[in-house]
């Protein structure tokens, strides 16, 4: 369905504040819900709260992310649409990693001024946000607008779905012997935003970390046909998500660097910086799972390729929890060296 | 229960960042689920989402309230229990106006570089926020943390309830000649407010600012006796409030401002002013509620008394939505004068 076109005038929304943008955001939202989910959602926006049905004998996940200017992303660099796309993509990709289908999602947006009277920036964060959360059958229900006292940009996304009780996808599972598995490619996210930073345009036909795809449909299907012990998105980085999913599970990891599925978009980098940005880059969104080593796996799932990169193995004292394994067969201790906050 | 002391070192705090945030938080957070909510709430925090199991037959609500430094308090002028009280109290105080009982709470929140390594300030905060989970049995199950690149302290609650299916008190549904109903008394948050903000001690034996008490108990009788047509929180001030109900219901109302119940805290200040922190303080979170004017209801609910302080009527062109009534008999309009974001 094409995006419904807010037709709120500037002034209006400079007249009215809150109300309109609301307004603004409510009307365009609404074609985030089909017909076919309405039973799910009987409330969005404009009430005290939402209101959700989620169906009998399901699970609900709940998820929470916050996208702020300066850290995350930037306004003048990121477009409009990709900042509104990536908001919802990191909810998202929760969501696929417990191997939940959307049910509904909510957006706190503190803007500052100058912002909250463009309307074509407006417009364009939503349409980012609107196209994937249609695409992903994930409705806007409500959330929360302010402006914003230090002039930044501020989102938190919250992201909602369902599964059947007792099957989510846990980060704990893991056994030695189980093979590690990503889908997709690694280090694109990294390669891209390198370029967007750099002020260049990004005229790539992939666009990793621009419009990441959140592997909603992979998650699905891993858990519905019981492929993976553990499973987790690549959020942060490889060499600090899988740490994440080893102390969960309480095990270690070996890594074979050459098969890391490393992304094209990295390809005019040297071998050591795509290596880098496969391990560390971050924000690649993939999801990375673990499998039993006799257990076939398809060669891709849900549109998107499978990769075996290593082995889990048991957790030792004084061993590092992951050991990478170059095509030498040399051995050594991958720390962890992605995303973390407040460090 | 008493709650569980982080005993994180601020050095630890400080090498590990926001993991041993993330493990400071989770381990207080236990005391919030008693072992009689636990099977409501499989998995909490550390995995990629929280796992919630909503009881059979009912639905889900669910609320995001942004609470951002300098403008939605003050690092210096209120104590950083306060900060974590008021957060959680205006997402359940949303959860009250639907007539939901508490599920789980999440917490987005970014840090200036300065509390992250600050143990006294956070302690204090997750103390004023827990301590009010605990009492409304509302576990914190999850949410973010980031480090705040304005250097402001930014948070966002997310609140998740439930109720029956197809009960919930909605704003819609006042009708001409219901009585309007208010619980508690109003304009002490702005009483309070005013003394805070000037830098004194609030020594009254109530706290209505700093430590407002979400009215869980009364809405969640409200809707079980189906004692109201409509309900809604007062978060904006009852002029902001009320237009807000009236506009949902397509109807008006007349308000009598000699039966407004006005806060013991704003005795000493003259009568205008104590009207004018009743009418539009704002931030009161008592709940505003309408009924037929044949049903009886009780003085008070949920240990707070009711007032029935006017009446709605139908919505005519070119009269006002909102018209006050004083002592003298004479009618004017009341003009929303509340809170209202990016205005």
């Amino acid at each position: 369905m094409a995006p419904i076109r807010a037709r709120t005038p500037e002034k209006t929304l400079k007249q009215h504040g809150e109300l309109a943008l609301i307004e603004r955001i409510r009307l365009r939202a609404r074609s985030t819900l089909p017909a076919s989910r309405k039973r799910l959602v009987p409330l969005g926006i404009g009430d005290d709260c939402a209101i959700l049905a989620p169906p009998a004998g399901s699970e609900v996940v709940v998820t929470t992310d916050f996208s702020l200017e300066g850290r995350h992303f930037t306004l003048d660099r990121h477009p409009a649409a990709s900042i509104g796309h990536r908001v919802l993509a990191r909810g998202l990709s929760d969501l696929a990693a417990m191997g939940a289908q959307p049910l509904s999602v909510f957006l706190s947006l503190a803007l500052p001024r100058s912002l909250s009277l463009n309307t074509r920036w407006l417009d364009g964060f939503l349409d980012g946000l609107l196209d994937l959360a249609r695409k992903a059958k994930a409705p806007l229900a409500g959330g929360d607008t302010s402006e914003s006292p230090s002039g930044q940009l501020l989102l938190d996304i919250v992201a909602l779905g369902t599964l059947p009780a007792g099957t989510a996808l846990r980060r704990q599972g893991a056994r030695p012997g189980d093979r590690i598995y990503v889908s997709g490619a690694l280090g694109g996210a990294a390669a891209e935003l390198a370029v967007v930073l750099s002020g260049k345009r990004s005229r790539q036909p992939s666009h990793p970390h621009l419009y990441p795809e959140p592997r909603l449909r992979t998650g699905w299907m891993l858990r519905e046909r019981r492929l993976a012990t553990a499973c987790m998105d690549l959020s942060d980085g490889l060499s600090t998500d899988l740490a994440h999913l080893c102390r969960a599970s309480g095990v270690a990891a070996e890594i074979m660097l050459d098969q890391l599925p490393l992304h094209p978009l990295s390809r005019r980098a040297s071998q050591p910086e795509r290596l880098r940005m496969a391990l560390h880059g971050g924000e690649d969104y993939e999801l990375l799972f673990t499998a039993p080593a006799d257990r076939k796996l398809p060669r891709s799932l849900g549109g998107v390729p499978l990769t075996c990169i290593g082995t889990i193995v048991s957790a030792r004292p004084k061993s590092p929890i992951l050991t990478q394994i170059d095509n030498a067969g040399r051995r050594s201790a991958l720390l962890p060296g992605g995303w973390e906050h407040l460090r």
